[in-house]
Parts: structure tokens; sequence; C-alpha cells
């Protein structure tokens, strides 16, 4: 099985915009902080349909992420034992694609601003998806 | 903003199979019929700490997704109304991403058998990732 012949080439949509960084808060410190999205100019028209207080699934570029292992210490704390970079959000995976379900607070034309988002300040958007029970939440059947 | 400027290339972990070949199905009967992940086998070691009953998210390449447009009738029914395509799940978007929670039936070696998943047969996985009830439910914050 050669899966890794057949690359997938993305093109980010838009791009993350922050006050500060974002390197070195938690992902819950700095989901709590307000967040904007900058969506491409030419895909405002996407947005139709959201609005404040709308939840969505932002997928992003962990742009900042270099290399994985396959085995990581959850948070990068050497006290949890190891576990497979699948079974954790370790940002240092075989691709690094980050994905936060965050709250519109106000849509400008096409700027988003969010707050819930855990992406670091400069991280290109691959997707915005409208949050869905069905798809996004465990499986019942 | 030239965002489009900056591509993003993936390497796929692995790939979906399924019996049907799921054209056709909607996603909700598409999720109820069982599928298997097949990872690389050079990533097994990855799947650490997942196993039976886990609740994962699955990102995939909608491989046979072709281009797309702002506006869209919410699964493809004319009689919804257009909405812009970053307000629904549609398969035809800037970056054909899909994404689905899933749950792990049993895992063999490198084989995940899950249930949920609405991704059709042969699609390259990009990630799979633990659900995570702080991440991937609507921010409370």
């Amino acid at each position: 099985m050669t899966f890794k012949s057949q690359a997938v080439t993305l093109h980010p949509i838009g791009r993350v915009e922050r006050e500060e960084g974002g390197r070195g808060l938690s992902p819950e410190n700095l989901s709590a902080r307000p967040a904007r999205i900058l969506l491409d100019p030419s895909l405002t028209d996407g947005l139709m349909g959201l609005e404040t207080g709308s939840d969505i699934v932002v997928l992003y570029h962990l742009h900042l992420s270099t290399g994985y292992e396959l085995h990581v210490h959850p948070r990068g704390d050497p006290d949890r034992p190891l576990r497979g970079v699948f079974a954790t959000r370790s940002p240092r995976r075989p691709n690094p694609i980050g994905m936060t379900t965050a709250r519109i607070r106000r849509i400008e034309g096409n700027v988003l601003e969010v707050v819930g988002l855990d992406a670091l300040d400069g991280s290109p958007v691959l997707d915005v998806k409208p949050h869905s029970s069905f798809f996004d939440s465990p499986y019942t059947g």
C-alpha cells in the first residue's frame, strides 16, 4: 500500500488573525480569546447563511508544526503516558490539520469574528463548515 | 490578500474501504453501514490508545468532488433555498475535505472497522483524531 504517493494539494481560503500570537497558551486559554478569520474576499459570498451565534468548524493548517512522532505525551507533558498520535490532538501529526468548533460573534464582509478558536495568529484556514450534530457528535446510530 | 498562493500539500495516511461504493446514498444511510479505514501500515503505532467504542473524527479527501460554487442548494435539492457553501456540508467546496465523527467497532493491526462514517469507498484518509467534547462541541466558553 503506497498511500503516500497520492498527494492532496489544498489552497488556503483565508487566515486567522489575533492580537496575541498564541504560542505558549493552552488551547483553553487561546480559545477564550476572540480571533478573526479573514476570508479571501473572492469567497465572501460563500458565507451566506452564517450569522452571529452560528457554530462553525474551522479547519486550518498547523503551519508552525514540524514533523511528528507516532507516540506522544499528551499536551507534551512527560508525566502523561505515551499515546499514539491518532489518539491525541497533538499539532505534530502526519498531516498537520487543526480542527476546532468556534462560534461566530460578528460577520463584516469577509471577516468573521469568532470565539472558541485555538488557532495561532497567521494560521492558514482551509475550510469553514457549519457544525452539525449529525456529523460532529459521537455516532449513536 | 493572495492566500491562494500558499498551497498546503498533504499525504494520505490511509484509505476508506466499504462494500458498496456509496454514491447515491444519503449521508445518513452511508453512515449506518460499516466501513474500514486501512491505515498505512507504517503508521499503525499511531493508533495506540484507540479501542473499540472510541469516537474518532475522520478527515478525508472528497476525491470524487469536482469544482464548487459559492452558492449551493443544500443536499443538491433545488427546493431548498441557496446558501453559501461555507454554511453547508456540500462536498463541492474550495478545499474538498470531508469530516465525520465515527465510532470504532474493532481494530486489527492497521485496520479500523468503524460505523458512522459517510466517506465513499476509496476516499483517501488525511487524519484521525479522537473526538473531544472541548474541541468538537459548540463553544460555550
